[in-house]
């Protein structure tokens, strides 16, 4: 199984949360470009457009070129910016509506000249808290309308969609794989996928590898991956691997069985740990867990699974782990 | 609001699950009609094909006649039939496949005969429980060939799939709502539509309101409801109202005012409870709710939606709740 | 029943998440009093001593005579400051135990000054999130150790513990009304209690009712509680009874019944609406279900409680919520 | 780590849930006896004392006997007989609480002559459903005295409470290991243990390892362990470490820290499974993770839970599962 690795630039750097403004110190954009580089299975960087990233394009062209780590996507800021705290996409206010199709174009302007083939579309602010505060018919027009303006805007360029449940709002619109090819295939254009957040399906109670199988069946729309770890019911961004194991090999091994070609991102929220050795932990149980897959033999996964049989797969995954 | 309601016939006889083999005495097929005829509010019945209600065909049309209640859908026996345990419509196992196939073609036949428009198929064993235990893409192919063929059958009568996350598989095929609207778009026959039981949304964390919302949207596939309350994260199918109020004020209005003509049936597994007095419960919390909905101005909620403010939903809310 | 409302002062200025470092604007120590003061029902504060709020203990002093309102109770910060990431109370780095200590014995020293009879102590940090990771037994008995010797500093005031199952740990030691009993009967003290939120309660599948009975019944520590509303599956923290109507009725039927005398302190994380707005919503909707909950008979409730009978407690509630 | 094995007799046999009355065959009581005996390395049995088997309780001491294997508990039948659907010990109905008492002694004196140390009481029907339904504190006292008097009734005999957040009930009394370990402390009586069922303590988000170690703090309870796998939220009763591998790793090292000598007994519900051969690979199972816990240096083990570091739990972690 042939894999990139990539990483969200700020995952290396520090975080907050609703009750702590600063678990660690500040990082500048030089540094976290650094303390990827210091990882070695990870040749490829995310980055999110926040203000801070903008305000510093120079910068970031300057460290990209300098570190010869490739971008594997550039992600709109459609959630930390609060002017879309109500929504972007999905806004009933136009002026702001056309500022996150602005910004999003430009993420895509700014991806295509440095090479990078993805844009991701996390529309987290896009949904809605309380009940009767929101026309669900009008806001998901708004939302389709404004996607398929931004993806008709640069066919080279894919845009990615990607879904979660809930959080930062207690109702995404962008909430399942279900809701979100609906869309895609409603606006119809060849160049929107999928961003498949490992965590967030976990979260919704999906299967992941059963949420890859669907988007391949469904306009083979699966073009951007990121993963972490959690306990099922939230969205805890851990470590990749320190919680589930056998979720990640089926994930992993219907990844290799689709043939998925893209990038696969590490994406977290090293809250309390130094954000660099987190993102190189997760980088250590992926080459442990993708080494299982591969060790296993593909034809007998397959026959197993075509018996249809728990106790079959029961001892195929022990096989498996026991890597022999 | 215009409301028909029905009942699953079984619901106002015991139930049993997987501790307790019967809770309650048995009721003849007699005595169940009598019972839903003692409740003034309900003029309609749902029939599950099971093993003793096919054996009691002639019994069933002669107390439909006799009780002068309406047959609201007919549904198809996918779960309670041991042959099913591994998957009805979506086996792998041709034969299995076959007789659902054959069982839902009974099943359209027999509703068309009583003047019935809708057969429901809620495909609770199609799923899996453990990883490497099914081929998502092919089970998922040969569920939708198989439901294409169902429709295909007779354009007359309307064939709903129930879609439910789990249980009693540990994850069912027919999941969520956008999954479900993926298969009946992708087989692209108009008479193939969504039963929404208001539980099976919640339990998998959809907002039912929105979900109405989202059934317009894609195809204008609502066209059964089932009905029941539960506490958010199991399908512990009580009492409607019992638990949720505002949720329900919500649901009701959405169904005003996406024009929804269909049935409201009760489905409840009334464990420790008298079947009959529990739908009569159900009946009573109903009338209140839509009695709830239909005194408020339609005008004043919508100006409220608009606004998208969580406030000013807070006071419709308690003004609607307030009745005055 | 007789109830005096507070509100945590931070409620009525603005917040931030994870994503998002502002939704709203700053406010002042003194426009937060005087929102507070501009909501009539409200006649306390709750305050947490953070930094800031360390920093200004004087203006607070000063805020506290000019507004005329009480303070319910006085809050460790044990989860904003950085300094407690990795666990206050039962760190096991002995200095960061020793600060979290003093700062608590500082916050009973300005309580009793300022007449406030209750300290609350939430130990949001206190747990784990990864395993092998922490030395369970140790660390509870850390925890156990230090909250004896801040409630022996001053039996005068009670020391009031909030549990919470998670967040932003994902595994609180302080977990649920049943472990925070067996530590405060573990401790001794009289003045030892717990404070109650009731989404806390709910997040954790806790039926808020039924732990107002159990901390009736083990040692009738129930101290203080707190106010809010969420899906039941996260700590939402919205406005109060914008989502469960029958849950709160029975929560607040318990406490009277309980005869609970304390404070009901609003807390909530208005993300999107203007904080002040959001806890005068709260406070109408703490009104109006009170106002059901005094209207009805007491004695009928008992009655129908007594019966054990699903179907009586629907009517009842019905009852309770036609409000006649 | 020195294992005894024991499993539910009935384990072997076939199941229903409330859709399906008959997944499978039924099996004799010898035929079980010998089902469990082709199992290599289980030497014993747990045996739920339902109608079913006390009618023919000579043919089990028959079957004990001939085949060898040994009594690990004798569970007494509180969910299973309808009389107790409301409720066993803590019921309301003193003749209903009174039987329950009465089958309790049954099965200590049935223990006693068979040499069985242990008596579990899974009380699942004892809880409620719906609000001001139940008066918590009564119905909890009862229960209490109730579970004295069994206790009371023979000291030689330990009497374990087995917890559960929900279901068959939607709300249960001994829902946690908090509100467990209480009512045991209250009855003060040493006979009085805890029977954890990892299942059931991860579907209320306990993580069972930290589970172990509060029973070790209050009292040191644990007295009987049950266990199975499931998804986190609900009690699927899977092959053991067919989900979860981590967790079940802390777990065990958990139970050799705290120096625990009791049987772990298997308890699925193989609904589609060969009951056997689900039973069969829930063994390989936690051969291979006893396996990864006994090879790993305590020592190092405890020195990186010492850390406190995530990371190094990683490390350690990885270093475990690859057994090297």
């Amino acid at each position: 199984m042939n894999v990139k690795y990539s990483v969200f630039i700020s995952n290396v750097a520090s975080c907050s949360d609703r009750y702590c403004g600063a678990y660690g110190r500040k990082f500048s954009i030089e540094e976290m470009f650094e303390r990827v580089k210091s990882i070695d299975s990870i040749k490829a960087v995310d980055i999110v457009l926040t203000e801070e990233f903008k305000d510093n394009i120079e910068t970031i062209k300057e460290c990209i070129r300098k570190s010869g780590l490739e971008l594997a996507s550039v992600a709109v800021d459609t959630f930390a910016n609060p002017i879309f705290q109500k929504g972007s996409l999905s806004s009933i206010d136009e002026k702001v509506r056309r500022q996150a199709i602005d910004d999003a174009k430009f993420a895509v302007d700014f991806a295509k000249e440095m090479g990078c083939k993805i844009v991701t579309l996390w529309p987290g602010q896009d949904g809605y808290d309380y009940m009767f505060a929101a026309d669900y018919i009008k806001e998901r027009t708004l939302f389709t309308d404004a996607l398929r303006e931004i993806c008709e805007y640069d066919k080279d360029v894919v845009v990615t969609l990607e879904y979660k449940l809930k959080e930062p709002r207690t109702h995404s619109y962008i909430s399942t794989v279900g809701t979100t090819l609906l869309m895609l295939n409603d606006i119809g254009c060849e160049n929107a996928g999928i961003a498949l957040d490992y965590g967030h399906a976990v979260l919704g109670y999906e299967n992941p590898a059963e949420s890859v199988a669907i988007c391949k069946m469904y306009g083979d729309r699966l073009k951007h991956i990121h993963i972490n770890d959690n306990y099922g019911v939230w969205d805890d961004d851990m470590i990749v691997g320190s919680i589930n194991t056998i979720t990640y090999l089926e994930f992993l091994y219907w990844l290799k069985k689709t043939d998925y070609k893209g990038y696969i991102t590490f994406d977290q929220f090293p809250y309390r740990e130094d954000g660099r050795d987190a993102v190189a932990e997760s980088a250590e149980w992926m080459t442990y867990l993708i080494e299982l897959v591969d060790k296993a033999d593909s034809c007998e996964i397959e026959r197993v699974i075509a018996t249809g049989s728990p106790i079959e797969a029961s001892k195929l995954i022990r096989k498996m782990m026991r890597n022999k």
